[in-house]
């Protein structure tokens, strides 16, 4: 098997399930317990909270342990607009951003929230002139995606935050999903105030994440309750879950240099042998992009066909985010770019993680080419 | 260790964790990938939800997989008051809910509903009578809990949920996360719309749980994004989670109908014996409440004090619920039922789970009888 979907999910590393087993057995008790089975818990859930915190340099009263990216990128976009609803109604954020943002920020305008969404560039890239002239007094929040999850580009989340930091009554929000261990990205400093991280796509399980909460932001709770997580997020903690992501993320971090160096050999190695197919377009910029994404089309083959073909081989590739990946209708993020329908319905996405080779590269090219022209044969 | 703090967390079964394994290893594609492999963890929720749906007597379009209790409760009650805000701002609930709901409602007053909290009698019961009175035209949500999880007490839901199949516009929500697999209640047909159930309260993972949501109920989701979950709860699945937690479900109610009453001769037992005690007060009625909670206050003591005395001998049980354990002051749900605040402030709660043995009580009893009175000699 060739697993090149790794922006959809990862597979857990076993050390991660090794993690969650132990705590679940020996950690069972709830952290708000007062006895001291409870109190077991809760230096544990102190520990984790203190690991995750260093592993990105924040503070530990910082980290909010979540479900996953959705909770993170809902609680974030939702909590800053309801906690800041009376300093203004205006919210920024992108045309291409993942559905756990868009369609919060879709949720906003309906409860009479103002949204301007950035157009991008043909690299899927926003404007920072365009920011700025869609900025104002009356501007809440900002929330922008470090990494594209369909095509791999950087926004130039570093010069908003710049940007921002004159400007300390509006939250910048910033969905990392993608972007982290992939891109580094120094929250301190960054005048970014809140920074969506998940589990699952960096091996870590599933239902899992990190929400980044400068200190003094506030947020109006998505979960109110017992007020765990400082009160931006109650309810008993997760704390296998939570131990097994932060273990997870402790791994990656430190693999991260040389695998993200080794990505960056991979994509290489993937964007020469995908232009020497015939008919392939190349949509992931050679610039400014994450090294663990490449989007391409065929001309010619639908996304879903050549998907299907692919894993007849064990070859496990992704037309759009796995979320859509059942719509009809190709994808937005490369409509937005101003690739015509056609292409944009043949592109798949190819998604890499430290652990891919560059044998299973060259693999997946000879198979890809193969299939390509076995597919244009068929066709005619 | 004699553990007796059920209602804050159980101990997975090593089943359950096994299931959570297996699953993370050999299911970790996104149910929502176009691929097989995708479309092999899509079959196995699939599958789960059948399994989830039947067991509680539903059907599977109607079983909503959370991160757990507090998840289930919130999105059940702001879902439904955001959904249905343009019929009515008017909401009914009780004085004596968990803080996840109480919470909850706290944040629609905020935003403009107008509440109703019911007060409770002497035994934590609130009245059909009072209930009835305070319903009203524009009444858009009624949230009452199962069972409370501090006393243990049985709310009249049932006779609440006939009386709601009048008014079909009216959302019926039922917090059954003590209630389940202790007290029985059935979904179909109880004018009951929305139903949360906690994963971790019946041996199942921590960050899982359910939300019954019966069809044609509307909800204004927190987390939106992807559309999964029938659009009610967008986000990657927690796949393992999820059939663990069925794992749990499945393994729970095959041992009901003994476990309830293994479960009543315990409490049996516990009654007499704690009646035996002097200074004894038993604040959890002998009729009309769970099996599996007993609340009793000893005279003199304070809740804290006899908790750690207890934990030294290897015995765990809890002061009120478990997130509020480390707040000062004396339990909410006490004082509702007009126990004086001292009495309240020497409130232990015994919570049992269908593997506590008549051994494990018996010893409890004779630890619990001596501690009180060392107890009462240092205090003299
Ligand atoms: C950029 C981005 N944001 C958010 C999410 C949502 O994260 P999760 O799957 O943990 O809910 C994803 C992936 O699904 C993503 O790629
Ligand atoms: C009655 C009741 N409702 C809701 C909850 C919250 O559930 P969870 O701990 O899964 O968030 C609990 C327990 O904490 C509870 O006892």
């Amino acid at each position: 098997m060739i697993y090149l979907d790794n922006s959809a999910t990862t597979k857990p590393y076993p050390e991660v399930l090794e993690t969650y087993r132990k705590v679940s057995e020996q950690y069972f008790a709830n952290p708000s317990s007062l006895h001291s089975l409870g109190g077991k818990s809760e230096a544990l859930l102190a520990q984790s909270r203190q690991q995750a915190s260093s592993l990105i340099g924040v503070d530990p009263k910082e980290v909010i342990f979540t479900s996953g990216g959705t909770e993170g990128n809902n609680l974030a976009i939702k909590g800053a607009a309801f906690a800041y609803r009376n300093r203004g109604k205006h919210l920024i954020t992108t045309d291409v951003e993942h559905a756990s943002a868009h369609n919060a920020f879709h949720q906003l305008e309906e409860l009479g929230f103002e949204v301007t969404y950035l157009p991008v560039d043909r690299e899927g890239r926003v404007s920072f002139q365009d920011f700025q002239e869609a900025f104002r007094k009356d501007t809440i929040l900002v929330s922008i995606m470090h990494v594209n999850n369909e095509v791999g580009t950087i926004q130039p989340v570093n010069q908003i935050g710049d940007f921002l930091k004159q400007y300390p009554t509006t939250v910048f929000h910033v969905d990392h999903v993608q972007g982290f261990t992939k891109v580094p990205l120094s929250l301190a400093k960054s005048g970014i105030d809140l920074c969506t991280i998940s589990g699952h796509k960096i091996h870590g399980p599933k239902g899992t994440g990190l929400l980044y909460v400068r200190q003094g932001t506030m947020l109006s709770p998505l979960f109110s309750g017992g007020g765990q997580e400082a009160g931006h997020r109650s309810g008993t903690e997760n704390l296998p879950g939570i131990c097994a992501m932060v273990r997870a993320m402790r791994m990656t971090r430190e693999k991260e240099e040389e695998g993200i160096a080794h990505l960056m050999q991979l994509r290489d190695r993937l964007f020469s042998g995908l232009s020497a197919i015939q008919d392939a377009v190349i949509h992931t910029p050679r610039e400014g992009a994450s090294p663990h994404i490449v989007n391409v089309s065929f001309r010619g083959i639908k996304s879903e066909v050549l998907v299907h073909a692919l894993e007849k081989k064990s070859i496990y590739v992704s037309t759009k985010s796995a979320c859509s990946s059942k719509d009809n209708g190709a994808s937005t993020v490369l409509l937005g770019m101003g690739i015509p329908e056609d292409e944009a319905g043949q592109a798949i996405r190819i998604s890499m993680a430290y652990e891919n080779t560059m044998d299973e590269l060259a693999t997946f090219l000879d198979v890809l080419r193969q299939t390509v022209n076995d597919l244009k044969i068929v066709m005619r």
